[in-house]
């Protein structure tokens, strides 16, 4: 993790209060997006640390993972897999069921795009309980995929979501 | 619009009947996310086409806007402002409602973000009857924005999209 990237990331992450829910504390991360040279900083340090890995695709989690895992493999010249709330993939999906700290959620993706094993970044803006990237893990090896690693902005370790990930690898920009 | 780009996206678009409801014709643009060189030449081509305009900032719309708007941001340098779906962007949005096919949808975007008349680029994937861009644009100017012009991977002309848009420019990458 580099220091001062880490820095500039957390200084650009808003924490806003009660939101979605009462007791919940929610982050902003628009305003990395909003700042060119560190958007680029962040797809740039993402492609540093995966450039030479044995990576087939990028998945991306909706939403907000979208917007990094598109650029990151564009930067990479990688294809791009988008796991997507249910109803929005049409036709063959794989789906999942996971709870959050407010309720369930549940999230789908493409069965067909895996084929032949295929090994799978997965990218998000945000590591928290770890429970969507858990459920993304999941959805990717169910549909036949071998998961790389997760790859987040920022992670906030009180939430302890790498318990949930002791399988695997993450990596995260920086900490909150 | 390249001929040979405007085909190899054509071939690359899954037309899915009756989704998400009956009679509608459902575009799935994942197949062009999935080819790493498509994809790829769809961002530059994108860049070519803006790169000496007077833009300050790519709008992404929610969801498969983020997926070209953020590796455009990326590509051109310029920061990037999502148009997010009801009650994702705490705190201080501008919101706009608008009718679907389907029925109505709102869309929201950070009202700061345009502060002192910022020069926009609103990205897409698909221009169908042209009430989400409609409405994009409409948001960014409430805000306070200058919509420099709107840019689609793909358009569906019989659907008359640009009818509804006749006061700006509109590029799209291949006609469906």
């Amino acid at each position: 993790m580099s220091t001062e990237l880490a820095r500039r990331i957390a200084d650009h992450v808003e924490e806003i209060a009660d939101f979605p829910k009462p007791g919940l504390r929610f982050r902003d991360i628009t305003p990395i997006l909003q700042d060119a040279e560190l958007f680029g900083d962040v797809v740039d340090a993402f492609a540093e640390e995966f450039k030479d890995r044995e990576i087939d695709l990028i998945c991306g989690i909706e939403a907000r993972g979208f917007l990094f895992s598109a650029a990151l493999a564009y930067r990479l010249q990688m294809g791009m897999i988008p796991i997507r709330w249910p109803g929005k993939l049409p036709p063959e999906t794989q789906r999942t069921v996971f709870e959050l700290e407010y309720g369930f959620d549940a999230l789908e993706v493409h069965r067909a795009a895996f084929a032949g094993g295929k090994s799978v970044l997965l990218v998000d803006d945000l590591l928290a309980t770890g429970a969507t990237m858990r459920a993304c893990v999941d959805l990717v090896r169910q549909a036949g995929g071998k998961v790389i690693a997760g790859a987040v902005v920022v992670e906030i370790p009180t939430l302890e979501g790498r318990e949930k990930l002791k399988d695997m690898e993450i990596h995260a920009l920086a900490s909150l």
